[in-house]
């Protein structure tokens, strides 16, 4: 059953300020970065600059390997890899929801994306306030952590 | 650039009441689904029970081919792809946040997902409000339909 591969195409590349792994910040960051989509794709960004947030969903490429029960730098206990979001996971899809700043043809200025320089694009997809902003949940261990206010 | 292509591995599958994707609804629905996440990930689910949200990644398995210029069932218009939430995309992945009724060993019933019966998943993350709750958002041309209030 979990043998099924599953391949995708970078549709673009992400531009930040931050070189590696261990420059990226934590959940995002006011520097901004672009996002660069290539030409092949630029239509289907047409108006995006209408909307005021959208999710981006990027590749990983320095993840390696994983473990199902990981330590987190919030707290001192271990927690399941799928109530975290470390980018070692089995499979190393990044998502960040990101503030639009500027739109430039093909390249988007956009500030709360953690990636590093360089880290492959695989989609976009609008922010919907009805479907994704949901104000009362519970986020279990983690609002027990400074992550609630970091 | 674009020719790098990304591997990934199914690791579990959704149990959903829609068999085809004519069935499906769009954005969401009330009736649950039961995600299975095959036992060798099991533990990586540890304690997810404590959050009442959590954001699903599977893979549109049934999605051919795609246009950038996407016309929509809320409007007259066509709109960018990235724009939409079309399931035809150049990476067809699909994202539901969704909310967690029970859980039981490797299965997790929940509500608000709108894939159909053994769409592939590919990655659970925790909703975390702080990041992914933005009740301030501008949503474009989809403020402009009953998408908005669906």
């Amino acid at each position: 059953m979990t043998d099924m591969k599953i391949t995708l195409t970078k549709i673009g590349i992400i531009h930040s300020p931050y070189k590696t792994t261990k420059e990226a910040p934590r959940q995002g960051t006011k520097k901004p970065s672009v996002i660069e989509i290539f030409e092949e794709y630029q239509e289907g960004l047409k108006d995006i600059e209408e909307f005021s947030h959208f999710h981006i969903y990027y590749y990983l490429h320095e993840s390696r390997g994983y473990n199902l029960m990981v330590q987190t730098p919030w707290d001192s206990e271990k927690h399941g890899l799928f109530t975290t979001r470390s980018p070692h996971r089995p499979n190393p899809i990044g998502h960040s929801i990101v503030k639009l700043i500027k739109k430039d043809k093909n390249k988007i200025t956009v500030e709360n994306l953690d990636a590093i320089q360089g880290t492959p694009v695989i989609d976009i997809k609008p922010y919907v306030k009805r479907t994704d902003c949901k104000p009362d949940v519970c986020c279990g261990w983690i609002e027990k952590t400074d992550l609630m206010n970091y």
